[in-house]
């Protein structure tokens, strides 16, 4: 077993559909089904032995999770050094060490640390509000950063993305529906085509409070596969089968 | 009754759930469910006795089902004189006379007939298919040109439509999931902005087949809402409840 120190306000929390285990802080981030579904969304590409960049990783949920598709090597890029923080010892805990590594940076810097045009897989679940939406702000600043475009924004995620990203790379992104037309903009400018697109809806008749994109680098615009539509809940309340499917593997 | 000549290859098609007949021909052109669901999907505004133009108007279907739902001024532009010439006869037929009118035009002539910025609704069920598309291509002249970018193409469809509209105008397509890059694209370069999209499957656990678009013009690119999906048969290849309702009225 191996010895991990959690602080004060940390719990490990393990998705049942997988070996990991993931440290988690209510009071500064913990993952939630936008993480669980882009991780079962992304496809590593047969062989699966490239470069995974995850960037605005949090607590490396995502790039944990990821891990058992890929066997490539795994770098989260993460800004806040307490958040970065746990997911090394996230790393740690599930013996991730030799393929997993956390860089603790702004991710506008990523390409001081990896080289551009080297990276199979970028994953992304970036702040979803635009920074002016002030009114729904989060108090605490750890889940403002997370949540708010403060310290980066759709236009430098994607731009990043695109210059780590080799010819016909894949970036995986989870954004709010609301957000789509910025997102396709921001994918487009820089050379990301969109290829397949999945909503997520909360409950039959509800409009879609997530969207799950691939984009490939250097791609055309045509071809864009639009999934099933996923939804969350049924009319009791209760995961539906494919959600319960995802999160408890069963 | 009124009587309107038929050609020999033509039919006259009630849609059940609205009180309109539509003259048909299976060898020129006939209406689908994407002029129905577009038709359903467009919402008049209120008062809606605005003009509002029908752009690739075809057999005049979805300016026909439109009738219904506003009380303004409808026209439709239609390029291909059997087409608009059958779209003619079904204004009579539905005794619409004095609220439509049919422009026999290449759509990239409308502003010569209509002042810009003066159209309240424009709706459009343009061709699909670019025109380098050719191992798809239909060998009728009548039905090519209403499926693949020969005579016009999206870029033209979204301009014109652009330039007609007044200000927080809207317009209604509906096109292909493939192309929906393409059509985002189109419209933000002539600020039409997304505002409300809806993906219709034809069964459950397949990927979209039809997507239908509202846009405003002069709009912010945010706060767009994905609604929630349109299934249109079901295990048994009936058509479930919601298009059953759209089609039938019931």
């Amino acid at each position: 077993m191996t010895n991990v120190q959690l602080q004060s306000d940390e719990r490990i929390d393990q998705l049942f559909s997988q070996d990991i285990q993931i440290i988690q802080s209510a009071s500064v981030f913990a993952f939630s089904l936008d993480a669980v579904l882009l991780a079962h969304f992304a496809n590593a590409p047969k062989g699966g032995r490239g470069l995974t960049v995850d960037l605005c990783a949090g607590n490396g949920a995502i790039g944990l999770f990821y891990s058992q598709k890929s066997s490539g090597h795994i770098t989260e890029v993460e800004l806040q050094p307490r958040l970065a923080d746990m997911a090394e010892r996230s790393i740690e805990l599930n013996h991730l060490d030799e393929r997993m590594n956390v860089l603790n940076i702004d991710l506008a810097d990523t390409l001081q640390h990896i080289k551009g045009g080297s990276v199979e897989t970028v994953l992304c679940n970036p702040p979803y509000f635009l920074s002016s939406e002030t009114s729904q702000k989060n108090p605490n600043e750890h889940l403002a950063i997370a949540r708010h475009e403060i310290t980066t924004n759709l236009d430098t995620v994607c731009d990043v993305a695109s210059r780590l990203l080799k010819m016909n790379g894949k970036l995986f992104m989870v954004h709010r529906p609301d957000r789509l037309v910025d997102v396709v903009s921001a994918m487009q400018a820089v050379k990301l085509a969109p290829k397949r697109i999945q909503f997520v809806y909360p409950k039959v008749g509800k409009k879609a409070n997530m969207v799950l994109i691939e984009a490939i680098k250097n791609g055309k615009s045509g071809g864009v596969r639009v999934l099933e539509p996923i939804v969350v809940y049924d009319q009791d309340g209760q995961y539906t089968p494919m959600v319960h499917q995802v999160l408890y593997g069963e």
